[in-house]
């Protein structure tokens, strides 16, 4: 079993759904906490099993393919068997494509119709990505999921900016599929797994305009990938053109496939989105707000450094019942954050992943539970 | 029961023993891990708690008054019921006395017969720690077992410098030891526990010189403490000079009180220590060392960060049964290290920690298993 997604119940445009992978199972929607360079920061792994209310943890989480590309290199895990026993994770992954990572780097890449050669971040050493490349390394790092390689559009864009960066786009997208089929018997685990295989999503680019998302909707959708995200949002535009931008693209996505919005965004959008139709997204805020000291709860945002919390004895958000909430104080890990204990990264993470991952078992059990 | 210490078997000079604190019940010989801040450095309280092979966990940790007096302030954790529950550790607790963290900021003190009086590495701000003041500040953070204020002399010292080093430190002995007598019913659970309290600690001084040695302990035995401390050793002397002052001092301290020997060691000098009659030990070194990629082994030390490990997929330790060398490789801690990835620190300090309490375990179940 390579991906098969089934449809559980609908309830307007959301859905309720399982996504059957190689490596396990993953109820949607969902929310999938970010790995960068095969670790979700500061959180064991142990931990990514069993964080949240139902301790039930993470069903599927990301990897960055331009990091781990980078460090330790996509044939170091190639070699290890692949990115889940490289890191000890043996539930659902998903690897980007390298590609948003690479358009960041605005100051050392150069985009041709080929591909786009850039420089390290770490050591200014050239690399080059293309199609083909996205999909070698993304196939030797053998995640459940991979993405076609895309090109980012600078934002804001004019129109035919966007339309001739949306034409390269699908162009990759037809490439990264040829190459993909080609080559997919090739993951570590193809073997081990009875002969399973990644499954590669289409990504819809098309800017902040309507007829370009629908275009590159319907441009991928008669490629026939096996899902398909909408990319390009969450770039600095009001959250309302992300909201209007995802409920039009959904328009012109298939039911019966998975859809994925990818890097979004605070606890109330993704509950948002999901309540639209989302099945998948992704955000580093958790972690990286976490690592700030920043904390989502039941009661808003709190950020734990203010000195309101030095002597605040209850739990970081008294509704949330994490191994976090369940055991420490917000005097406590004001203290960690303030004195720079590791531990405070540790603890502000796990707990906001769980608020996060309980936002979604919640919006889950909502849907199973309605007529 | 404020403190009990049941020899429960001798075999030469080592004992094995029951140390019965008002937080639990502690297995001597016993490694006691660090955590400076009310942390053990980027190990969460859980896994303190089923660490190591047999899964028990530490039985006692430390914190350091100097660091808790000035963040968070001994006030703010005596009002947080004491330092246990302010980080939510509930079994047996030891906070040292101040003394050296004060005297190892040797540009920013000043010695009187009072006391102390130095400057904060934070900010520079002026304090005076005091006998009366370490007793003061130690009942506030409420650990089972507090140390005695001394002076930690400079290494090398003379004979003549060490022996009037150890007259005030017996004399500040002789009035923590008043302080703890009139105050120690002020100890946050003192109630909740049944009226019990902290015990207090001497702490023997005398430098690398054996009389003196001998002096510091016959003085401070006839102060009856509920349990004796060696202090001033491991400051850079070689350690078979550590080896022999602590054979020397032992020889001076009754039978049937815990022994401690402060800031040791080595995992092999715990362990000979340990046969020598020590019941309990501490050593920062199993999570400094760990955060810095040095992890201690059966088969020696080992630096995870140089590249020979890069693509090693054992365990760190394969003769290791810890929760990190039950699941992660050489491979992925290397990997983990060499990114600067928050998760390292946790593996590193963990597996470091199970190694140092192991041994004593080993230890332990060897002494119970010998004739």
């Amino acid at each position: 079993m390579s991906l098969s997604f089934e449809l559980l119940k609908e309830s307007g445009p959301a859905r309720r759904a399982t996504l059957t992978l190689p490596h396990g199972e993953v109820e949607t929607p969902v929310f999938m906490p970010v790995g960068t360079a095969a670790s979700v920061k500061a959180v064991p792994q142990d931990v990514m099993e069993t964080n949240g209310a139902e301790g039930k943890g993470a069903g599927i989480i990301l990897a960055n393919t331009y990091h781990l590309y980078l460090r330790p290199g996509h044939e170091l895990i190639r070699r290890a068997g692949g990115v889940h026993k490289f890191m000890s994770w043996n539930r659902a992954m998903l690897t980007d494509s390298g590609g948003f990572q690479v358009f960041s780097l605005s100051e050392l890449r150069k985009v041709t119709p080929d591909g786009v050669e850039f420089r390290s971040h770490h050591d200014g050493s050239k690399h080059f990505f293309s199609p083909e490349h996205s999909m070698e390394v993304q196939i030797a790092l053998g995640a459940d999921i991979m993405m076609a390689f895309d090109e980012c559009v600078e934002t804001p864009a004019t129109w035919e900016r966007t339309k001739e960066s949306m034409g390269l786009t699908h162009a990759w997208a037809q490439r990264s599929l040829d190459y993909w089929k080609e080559h997919r018997h090739e993951v570590p685990w193809h073997n081990e797994l009875d002969g399973s295989h990644q499954s590669l999503f289409g990504i819809v680019q098309g800017g902040m305009y309507k007829d370009l998302r629908a275009e590159s909707a319907e441009r991928l959708v008669e490629m026939d990938f096996p899902g398909y995200a909408i990319g390009g949002l969450a770039v600095g535009e009001a959250r309302e053109v992300t909201r209007e931008m995802i409920a039009h693209t959904l328009e012109y996505l298939p039911k019966d496939k998975p859809r994925y919005v990818m890097g979004v965004g605070y606890p109330d959008e993704i509950v948002e989105y999901a309540r639209m139709g989302v099945d998948m997204m992704d955000c580093v805020l958790p972690t990286r707000a976490g690592r700030h000291g920043l904390l989502f709860t039941s009661q808003g945002r709190l950020n734990i450094k203010n000195k309101q919390y030095a002597e605040d004895q209850n739990p970081p958000d008294p509704a949330c019942n994490c191994m976090v909430c369940r055991r420490y104080t917000r005097a406590y890990l004001r203290h960690l954050m303030h004195t720079g204990e590791p531990l405070a990264l540790t603890l502000a993470s796990e707990h906001n992943l769980a608020f996060y991952l309980d936002q979604m078992q919640a919006l889950r059990n909502e849907f199973d539970q309605a007529e």
